[in-house]
């Protein structure tokens, strides 16, 4: 009753030190007036980095009715708070994006990444239809501890990817695409069933997911 | 009564005349008995090239009993009558099988468009996950009227080989793979949400409709 | 930063010389003014013949605004520039649209293949229930050199062309139908079994896909 | 204990009086030796028509077990008791087969109409591959009061029937095909999807539905 | 050119003739213009009974236009003109709602079978959650010369009426429903499933097929 | 025509007398009009506690202009009239709901639970990703008569709390989720094949049903 | 090392104190000697009922060479070791099954129920295509606790059941069917989607599951 | 002709230079004299560690004719040569199956990390059902580097895991279940929509690929 937040959720803000990586609030099934109080529950603890994703406009304008001073991505619809990125440590997690329409979801996977501690760098446009521009990136490729692959379509980058260097690769399937695409389907099910072995998958359009993954995998040792 | 054939099938012997392409046997839904008295009805026949496709064992057994030197390939589990391959017209058809498992339906493909009449190329296990190996064979690729790839799993191939070649890709998922492969979907989805221009599919394991399709693509003008 | 442009994309403007025919751009997934960007961008190379596809209301008036002069059509969704169709080489292109509510998707290929350099007709609403008007047009489907055949709902058309023609046919499924169509899977499924050979499919509503494959079979020897 | 068929089955011999046509037999759950207790118990009635349906091997040996005279049909995989085809009322009942493999569906249909007191005729390979066959055959699809018409892999026959006939057509799909047909489903959804009107399905290999339901719309007025 | 209609339609208007009943339209994919010309076309032909399916607003605002004296049901979304019902022949229509959501599809069936010429009379809300209202209609029920029933959800019904009716069932599944429904296919798996003989099964929610089907099983002898 | 009810309806007042628990209005597929002609025909039953489920904002003011003082609770979509909550007999009903997304499902269940004469209590936020969660609840989890878990996403928390408490779960799969989730079928698959017995499923986000068959289960003995 | 049975299992013999029922080996995915083991590890426990579920016969061989008094249903493919079932306390537990098809996968439901200590009855041959033999039960289904449906086909049982009386329904899909029955999901879905409220569903030809939850939900109070 | 491995293979013996990880030979979908001729060409080079995966009965003796000290592991289909286990560097990979069933799979995750040269251990039945099995393992839980979580059914495994440490998880969901199991697809379906972050997944059954990867998450620094 006197508290409204304990109506909806019960934050685990103990997480960071449970398992190393702090609780990120998942907007998109909350009400703004949610996520307004869980940002004004958290604007008391600046030692843990809260990240906002799926975040709308308006699940935006509450979080930043709360924590003014957060930072906030609207292509990647998310936010973050304490805005700076932290030094990073550890090894090198490259993102790339097949084609244009991936960007978003590349974007959150980088900047999840970044805000978790790692070093990492967003490579665009780099589809299996010019494979010369796969291959003209092939030193950065491998130079990455982990690479993160957003495709949609075919999805058939992590595959060609995969079978180019020594380091895992996070296979990101995006629901870009139109009919038989079936909202992103089409891809993981190809990320599934690389040929390449070095190939593992989240959700489709879980550029978060992602992002946090190719942080544990390249923390430092 | 007299003639049991036509209790169960209608022969279309004009379709040569009709569509420029004899038709072809399918023998798996077929009886032994019923596929042998089609052989002795086209016996009379020498003129259309007759294929008989997806023929087990016993079918075989069957086709030869009637057309003792009919050609057989047990492999792409395929009988020619009459067993020469006749002279090739037109451009070269060019098959590609990813890896080893998808040769017997690369085989089929192949063989389908040599007695349909064009010169044909088969070439094994130049799978995406060591790109090296399609890449040394562009000129082989480039020289091609039209390319049939034959893949299972991620089906990723004919994205890659349609980003690098003018001729159009007939796309040949096969069944092969386990799990998230259901069969050959996974790879069916890839080729038809293929991100590279120029690539049409056929059914999983058609090996004879790629065949088919890729003999009237490069039908001489 | 000094180029907007490269933050999301990698334009592949030697892809003309190197596989014959140009890359087009995909808009569905991009906003109006990456669109933008990209049209001001090919505005210094009218030696190549860039499509836009998929494009809204929103992305026309961003390519207009660049390139005042592009060839708009806003029923297939298409955007040409230089908007002027090249002189027609090679074999007829002949387009098919079942019913009325493929005509969009129809009529995307039939403009794709015209830029691309071919001669191509459009006929429209030829469905299998009103057997006589494919019928009444045996002649003009056999002088085509490869026919696309749109349809939705059953996408039974393709199969009972195929039968009368020698051409090989590229089946386009279209989202037209309801319920059990599932947004044009019933069609797709239709075409990749169908009975005739001769037949291979692409994407659901992929018009640009069937003209460009259609352009390069119908390419002059 | 003292009747051992009550433990298993509680059959429904006034269906006859109550529905008009009597209760089948559905072997394909059952046991030999529950089939054998069953038709021992029909065996006092013979005043009504009993079928055995998608009855193997030793499901018929059980069933002539008790009832000698059965009339056997393998390839429909059909028993009925008594053996006698009653006499004939109503319309006629047309059943077509596309192709060669429908066939044991296709008769499991014709036969059962024929013993639930129809007139029916079986017409045999007329795929829409070649339409000349199924438009040889219309004066004989015009005189039907109803047509089945089974068919596996595309399933397009029925739509095209039904854009012909003035009859009611029921499509009867069959599990003949390969990959994406999917035992049958492409041509279920194909048949649901008709664009002509006049269509309604049954399941796939139905061909005991098909039939009956036939009997009951050719009943005399 | 100066025929605006043949640019996207070829009207069968020889269907009455040809088959018994007349071709409908189809507005769900068209244009209100597109409709409006149709219905110009058609203003001219009296004789044939012309039904406008999936009528939204403007479509119907478009076909008033061009024949303004055409009966318009908003919630069946359907049009007829001539609007006078034909006097009925032929045996009794009867269709069954299972719930009040599935009445705007019944109802399409319901008028369509009387525009087609046939008595119909249609029952609401008789699902088998309350068994006593299907059991107190046995007697209306066993006068039809077929039963058209309606049902989304489980689409339980029809499998409880073809147990108690002489009559073949027509099921016609509807999109009613939330969650693992998928939009009417539950209903239809059911209903493909009948364990009691006697059913069929068009699209979901394909009131006109299932009206037009009904009308020409209960056609005059 | 002298009773608008029946055109569309034909209500079960009987059902409490009948089954013991009234009947619920299902206000998704019905019209505002529609629903407000139920609550009227119901406000001269008092005796029977009538819910209005899957209200949106028009149905809650078509209900209350009927009904001015039925309760209303808008995140659950649920109204209820006499709005007074009967007094609770049997055991207590537990609702858990995994994360802040699934309240609104969970608390339709809770609702309909206490207005079906239960005890109820609702938990949130007690998702498997922070086990310490569950576990702090043990003691209340195990007091329960039955317990309602609502989930969505992995779907994993039925599992787990089957395995802690003696009392039969009601796992009650949500929407909540994207991608691969499909609309909660991945959560419902999940709860189907859990590994821990005395699992049992509901409809996706069948807050509804879920209460009241957890009302059944805690009925005094 | 020392323990063989360690490298495979490790068994919950505290359950039944944990959580008031016993822990269930299924055998299904377990050798012979693996099942043989664990058979010996319970023999020193006869104070907990151990089940053993989808045994085969070389389960079952493995089970009684060290549990040579073991109790085995091979219907069922169930043992049951000690042999003797316990008394029973609580509800009835009433197990329906629709067709004879059904009886395996329902009486390994009606044993699990009286193993885990209730009594329990089993009723055969229900099925809705004859009605008057479910409602010629209704006594004996409104005595019942909780009443188990295991129906195969269109699992059309459940919803009539559920309209019929007051305890709540457990439904139990089976495999029972072909073609577009899927292996049991058709009536999954149909169960999952009643209409009736009270009902909730266990995994496919779960009668373990759903015996184990009716005996919770029957529970002495 | 001379060399009859190239008619169905390119061996990719330069992988290990170029990956750091050498090809496996995936043999399922080989002849037993495939394989034998690659285990022949592989003999020449022990530098390199083969893993023959997926290997039958006859696959082993095959590759055993030719490398008769090759290590086998039947239960998990594995073949090694050369047979000694690599001396191990990197972190701790934690392979934990969750059921007894799973364990085939879970081990070829296991020996294949070790026979990459990473140290494995593997932990045997920790489902959910029984959540003191996985507590008790915590503090290994909390020392590996990386965790593969196999699990069958509900795959409820690796959320529950990843809540618990810090390190990746890779899921590797196995075919182990039946019904809506789907053959792994409810457990794959699972561990993509994780409701905790960390968590990746392979295709169903794919142990190897899963201890592929784990072994390249734990590479030494």
């Amino acid at each position: 009753m006197s508290d409204p937040l304990a109506d909806f959720a019960d934050l685990d803000l103990g997480r960071q030190d449970r398992r190393g990586y702090p609780e990120a609030v998942y907007c998109a099934g909350k009400t703004p007036e949610q996520v307004r109080l869980i940002a004004e529950a958290v604007s008391g603890r600046p030692d843990v980095v809260t990240l906002f994703t799926r975040a709308g406009e308006e699940h935006a304008a509450a979080v930043l009715a709360s924590l003014p001073d957060a930072a906030w991505d609207p292509e990647a619809r998310l936010l973050a708070w304490p805005p700076t990125v932290p030094p990073s440590t550890g090894g090198l997690v490259l993102v790339l994006a097949a084609g244009t329409s991936d960007l978003p979801v590349a974007r959150e996977a980088w900047l999840t990444a970044r805000y978790l501690g790692r070093e990492a760098e967003l490579v665009v446009d780099v589809g299996v239809a010019g494979l010369h521009r796969v291959l003209g990136k092939l030193d950065l490729l491998r130079s990455a501890r982990v690479v993160v692959v957003a495709a949609g379509m075919d999805g058939a980058l992590p595959s060609v990817v995969a079978g180019l260097v020594r380091a895992p690769v996070v296979a990101l399937p995006t629901s870009v695409g139109y009919g038989a695409s079936f909202g992103g389907v089409a891809a993981l099910l190809t990320m599934l069933n690389s040929c390449a072995p070095g190939v593992s998958v989240v959700n489709i359009d879980n550029g978060y997911g992602a992002g946090h993954l190719a942080a544990q995998i390249a923390e430092p040792a």
